[in-house]
């Protein structure tokens, strides 16, 4: 997807020029995982076209496999970003309908060939909202991984302008959910999906209260027989510039929980969560059985995501480890 | 509509940020007419967001009037520039489906109310390419200032790959045409779109015969009673940084013929059959009477053009008539 | 007034590029009015040049009327503007002298057509303090609009480096005061223009006391008879990025208080008043009758605008409102 | 002075950004002549600002003397620059009323001091358009100059727009040039400032006859009795993008012309003239006896300044002397 | 190699920004081949750092195989290019002393794994230049391509600054060149390396004479046996901007000669030769037999590498091919 | 020395130009000093090309002596800077092996001349760092400053990857710092060059101890017996945009202590501790005896480098003075 962001504050009825970058939930997984060293493909379709051969080029260049994406339908699509300041909120204009993804149809993707030999298959909760095809599309291939015994994780990243196709969110996403193995979202998504409510959140105020999220979890998990963990990121606005970030993991029996970063000058916090998921799924595979050290490296990872201006998390383990070990004081690297 | 054009020479792939304006045939004429002081208002349906907003401010920053515009749908169209260089072609991507005016339906624009002490009626052949709501809505358009005794003008403005939803321009564009009072067009268009071809040119070589268009103007009249005048814009392609501009104009008895301008260090010459047509327009209102003078208007005004970045034409009356008095020496002014 | 401010944080001495805008006391606050949907004239002078018709495009561009401006003299007025950061405090050079405004001379402006449907004036001390001519202007307006029964409004904004044409602004400034309305003003305008002196106030320090501030608005009031109500915009100056703000307002009876806002990453703080007076204005009118309702507009309207680049406070009613609301977490709006 | 031009060929309207450099007619030919080697220092006015000083640091970067510059006014003059193309001719909006250096009155510098050492004197016919004070302060230097047989120099460029103190360039300037040693003006000055035309040129037209000129030499040599040299510039304009240039001297018995450069694809021409008196002064001194010599370096340098971002012509000797030697291939040099 | 340009036409002392892109005569070539549609690998020495990771980045970008890269030294090489405008040439100042690829040492690269499965070898004379470790790399690299049979190309490439190391291009070259299948150089490659001069061409002058260079092409291939084919590329350097580009095959019976190309408005001529050989490796794969076809390509390919800003020709095939049938008109594609 | 640094926070592999500019230890000292009003001269060795002729003219901007300056050598050092944010550090990478100044050599200096009218001479631990020549070129310079009784001080400034070309900084510092009158460094020079440690200090945590400095300084004075003042910077690294700053002074009897300063948007803080050295110096030497206040002006100074982009502190006495007054509200001055 096309991203087409403002010039630092500038309004859009200010801008003459957008920034031109490449993101989108997924990718920018796959950006995380092929950027901290691990074999990774991106599937989609896109258009053949200047624009989407440019996109191409850019995950390849991050290292992300290219070869299994499908060709085909008229467009990519584009986001539009302003970025805020303070009391002003970041806008994103979406400009997704009838892009080429929105167009796929469930038989487009050969998923028993695209799974051979892989051991994970990440998807988030933007892509069925695009379009039915999306959606049927997301759902075959969840019934594909889970058939090979392959990990499915799921970021449920639910945004309210996307869906617009005929069906709710709330009517399409339980299923696909119940074929996940690890299971993503904050405080808003479980509520507004699954009517799932932590208590005591209070989220627009900045207060980030990491207990409180216990019972969002063991709630979802009792009702996604399949997940074998829940995540939730836990975000304090303070205001567009400074956030708290954190998180908690649960694994049906303890909750892990993350430190809790001040970020006192965002860069840019959109992908944050996709950063988060990266680093997730890193430190899942890599740390192997050590889920607080898989939790934290997410925390730090994606901690470091807003500080890196675009969708990408374009930060290494050892800058993660280095934060995970507590040196978060910015003195020269030199 | 919004313009991102590759800065510089960039390629697409090159690009990481790109320049935003807004343009379009209609509305570049509309601010070309308003830019020369003529009252004007841009009638078209955008849809509501900052980015349309943004659109609309700039035609009010060069005067256009707005008030007609309709809202609805979800989004503005968009296109893609990358501007080529010598034996390089610039290339256009164009993302204008389902934008807002794809989506106009009959009805949605009550034609009487606009053209409420209106003289002038002006469309392109862009507009019909777009969706068929659109082209029946022109239709709807044309009858309304037939009825009125509105000048009907047209570009033919032939663009092959907009022409995508279930008609070509051939079918339907004849019907369109046969109610408009001035036809603009290169031999492109009318070769294309009415199968009327001027002997004898050579276009993509490099040489104009103005005398050669005579047969076209001749043919294009007799095929559409209603046309009073049909003028044919002559460009020679040495290179994308050298064209020859000129154009002729005939009233069914004279062919005039204007001055062949050598552009030899174009800056921008997208927009410029647009502004060949609001020159023209401005002309044969101003000076009427005198189409000799008119036409010279419509050509120097559009040779202005390609010395100015973007879709619109920003030049004035006094410039325009200083290059028609001959003088093209570029000398600073101070 | 062209506004010309170094990239970013770049010294007078560092710039190679300066960014250009349009500004200006009376400019900004009539942007803010036209942007929250009431109808604005901008009357001002100015001269015939590119860079003048530039601003009067600006102007348009937000909707701001500009048939009322009148023309003469031989320049624009300028001012560069150094952003300063923590402890470096930004600076302004104003090049002003001898503007197409500063020329201006009583009877230039028809001010009885001016004020003709119209319901409200407003005017700043950066005017009086231009030229004797732009004093006489200013008090002929005054008079007119009195004599109308116009409401007028002035923010007092005393800068000591403008007041250079020969009588200072105490002895011209209450002559044009008591034919107001509604007087605004900070702590700093009542000392160095009226003697008039809060108690208690450590501006320079960064502590701001509302409460002290009643002194002053009722020495004001005392002291112009016409005014209804006195408001005092409330900065604490932290440091050159952070700042708190507020503001008061009194009507004789009732002082009543904003809620502070920390504004912890400044964008752009000039016209940050100008921003508060069009939020007041607006607030005035809109909510008549409810002060604490239109003062709260005015503090959260001016204190979005510190978020904006350039002169113009761009933000919406509806952005407004949310703020009000309390919701200053600045999420991403998608 | 500090020059403020629009990017690339955008219009005044389109602009927002202008790049700053400092330039002006003196200014530009110190510039050229510390660059050769020489040298030099600069005398002028300039106020105490930020700005000035910016200025002044420029200077010195490029090793001019700023020792005898004198402080004092309140604005550093300032001129705007649009860049044409084709036939879209450059705009210059003088912004020089009530600079520092209109404020300067004969008594404020002290020529013989400022003089003791110096072999050369130069000066423009802008500063004598600028003010009376200005052009009395020229008078003053000129006659201490001629006292101390310093030589004298002068460029005669007319600018019509500046001379609005009072008198005119043919009241002011025959008495100033009558103490002037070399005199090197173009057709236009000649003929507009003293009434002397040569016969047969087309300067509009893109036509340079350099023989024509020798009876304007001859004119200017005749009227002005101290004059040694009289060298006259030819700019052939084909178009904004494309001139010819070359000059002729005239030494009172031999006219010596200069080979003609085609300068196919300008990159700035503002400066053009002050690179070719720059160029002049340096081949006078240096190549000291062999006038053919320093005329063809004069040309050459000025014809490279073409080729220069900016008003100061940063060219090295080496480089005009290859070009002189009949490299104008433009081969890369690694 | 890093290459860091000045801004448009900037001269080094102006410029506070540079374009840092990418390039490099060898890793040009494998650009073009991969944007043809090719497969291949770059070979080189690059160093730990994220310098060389971004070039690393940009080549996979560009689809060129990085896998067969080695690791160590101390730094990236740089060159500095500030670029000309008209009779004033761009410069190079290179910044390559001691870089990683200065550094190899025979050994280093196991050539007979890189070779596996490859069918061609290109190397430049800018290789054996740097330094004596990469001129034996060079001899070993292709003393293993003869050894395996594959076909080995050079590029002259004679820069007279980079040769340093202790001895002369004269001394080094012949022995590697005399392993080579395809020699390409200009006509001063020739002269300048082995004493091999064309009669009659004049190229500071800008006149190009393709039947001249016969007779060079018959000496190289007297020269060194095992050469099949000669390639000679014929610029002809009407001034910086405007070159005339041409090349000529000689395959010891026949001299191939290809059109003339005007190349009025060049953006970026560096890499012109290496994107010759680009296309001509791709022609004679391709093209099979048909050298004419061949050299076609090549000169196309490279007339219009022209036109794009950096080392490396992002052009497609069909680009290519549509000139080579004739098009050069640069009309808009939409 | 050459800096060349991504714009924004952007990191290498995103960055597509490099913000150019000026910089390294010494250099900018003496910038700082002549800033400040002082005579002063760099003394360099610089190759002959332009990239280092941009730098002195750079130097000469500011006002710099560099007539002292010898030339050889092949290149310029250059450094490479990303800026980090938050928890990203900024990151350096050096190339500046095989400068001009890395090959100096004892003997290519006239230090009696250079010397002849100094009172003071600074130098830094990072020219001893670069090579064997540049340390023994350092002794030679320091031993010849004692000579004459001028007054040397010394900057530790320990960087580990600079140390290369065979001996440690341990090894040679001692001899060197042995000859110097004022010594400064942080607490990590101390400890990583001499093995002196203070007690209780956490500077990765943020935490600045000020008086546990004293047995550092203690120590230092006790192993150089020259010494008369040693002065330790203290940073307290918040993050990579909130830093605390402030200083000590011991002078063998008292530890001044300088006021703790809150740098909550850093713009940039590399050059941090040069400006402290040219604020020191300044200090020592125009508030001769007032150790004090030497000290506050030392901190002063630098806290506001922090707040402008590139290595130079270019700010005034009289902002200083402000600060160091109390006032660091950032109010805008106009």
């Amino acid at each position: 997807m096309l991203r087409l962001s403002t010039p630092g504050n500038e309004r859009f009825s200010q801008a003459r020029q957008f920034n031109a970058s490449f993101g989108g939930g997924e990718a920018n997984v796959a950006v995380s995982l092929a950027n901290f060293g691990l074999n990774v493909d991106y599937v989609t379709r896109l258009p053949k076209n200047d624009l989407a051969e440019a996109c191409l080029m850019e995950l390849r260049k991050y290292n992300v496999g290219t070869d299994k994406i499908i060709y085909g339908g008229d467009r990519l699509g584009i986001y539009f970003l302003e970025t805020g300041a303070v009391a002003r909120a970041s806008k994103v204009i979406y400009d997704r309908a009838n892009s080429a993804i929105a167009g796929i149809e469930p038989g487009m993707i050969d998923w028993d060939s695209v799974f051979e030999g892989a051991r994970w298959f990440h998807w988030t909760g933007i892509t069925p909202a695009i379009s039915e095809g999306a959606a049927l599309t997301c759902k075959e291939a969840i019934v594909a991984a889970n058939r090979k015994g392959i990990t499915v994780s799921t970021d449920l990243n639910f945004r309210k302008n996307l869906w617009k196709w005929g069906k709710t969110a709330s009517e399409v996403m339980p299923d696909l959910v119940s074929g996940c193995d690890i299971i993503m979202g904050n405080e808003e998504d479980a509520g507004k999906v699954f009517g799932i409510h932590p208590s005591g959140a209070d989220v627009t105020g900045g207060h980030v209260e990491a207990s409180a999220y216990e019972s969002v979890c063991r709630q979802m998990m009792e009702r996604f027989a399949r997940a074998k963990k829940v995540i939730v990121t836990l975000r304090g606005s303070i205001n567009a510039n400074y956030n708290t970030w954190s998180g908690v993991l649960f694994d049906s029996k303890i909750l892990y929980k993350a430190p809790i970063y001040n970020i006192t000058h965002i860069v840019d916090r959109v992908g944050g969560g996709d950063s988060f998921m990266g680093g997730l799924i890193y430190g899942l595979i890599t740390y192997s059985g050590d889920d607080q050290r898989a939790l934290n490296f997410a925390v730090a990872a994606s901690c470091l995501k807003h500080t890196i201006i675009g969708d990408f998390n374009l930060v290494t383990v050892n800058e993660v480890e280095m934060l995970m070990g507590g040196d978060g004081s910015g003195r020269v690297s030199r």
